[in-house]
């Protein structure tokens, strides 16, 4: 198992329309798609950017870990996601290997993604999350 | 003007031999590079995933940026970089729109990358950087 690339960085913002404002602006010509995912309590909005997608979330709900972020560590950087081929063949993998997740299932995230949070016991696993794409 | 892509992450490490032990295990296949860079007062590790460098740094002194990062904040995400083809035009592109940065000239970072900061006055600014290789 190996990951292929970024997938997808996510970023808490307080106000939707600000974050996409400043992001198009220091991006150039991409342009923000929105949507929700009201599972996570958050709007969202999305640009490509080369091989990976931008995704801005503000949360609506703030018991849930985007709103819990921004109460907690303010706006920026929430996630990083890791674009696998098979999600059960990596989540199998790094289990050997002692990694632990979140769940024992997937979570759907926008369009066909979907996603697999790492466990908090790992220094840097709040800020990591695998995700497959299917058809 | 428009960023062509992500060019690197750089991840704030308390212990670079622990970050990169836990990286390439999260990784699979991918292996670190160290180095360091005295004038940020870091040593580093870099490993390509895709068409982006994962850089971890583990500060060595607390008073530059990435040392503050770490004492304030934390191990995790540290900083975004984008990729311009220039960054001549870029920082003039950019700051006719207001972005501001928080120097006037681009820094050295590693291999023949670079940089310049985006000011602090964006939310999201501190997290972002441009950045230019050079021949």
């Amino acid at each position: 198992m190996s990951i292929k690339r970024i997938h997808h960085l996510n970023f808490v913002v307080e106000d939707l329309d600000d974050g996409i404002a400043q992001f198009e602006k220091i991006l150039g010509s991409h342009v923000f798609e929105k949507d929700e995912l009201p599972q996570r309590g958050v709007v969202t909005a999305r640009a490509r950017v080369g091989e990976q997608w931008f995704v801005l979330v503000q949360p609506t709900d703030f018991e849930l870990p985007p709103g819990r972020h921004l109460r907690e560590r303010g706006e920026g950087f929430f996630l990083m996601s890791l674009e696998v081929d098979s999600m059960e063949d990596a989540v199998r993998d790094l289990e050997s290997k002692g990694v632990t997740f979140t769940s024992d299932t997937d979570r759907k995230g926008l369009l066909n993604w979907w996603v697999r949070d790492l466990g908090r016991d790992h220094a840097l696993g709040e800020q990591i999350q695998l995700c497959e794409e299917r058809d």
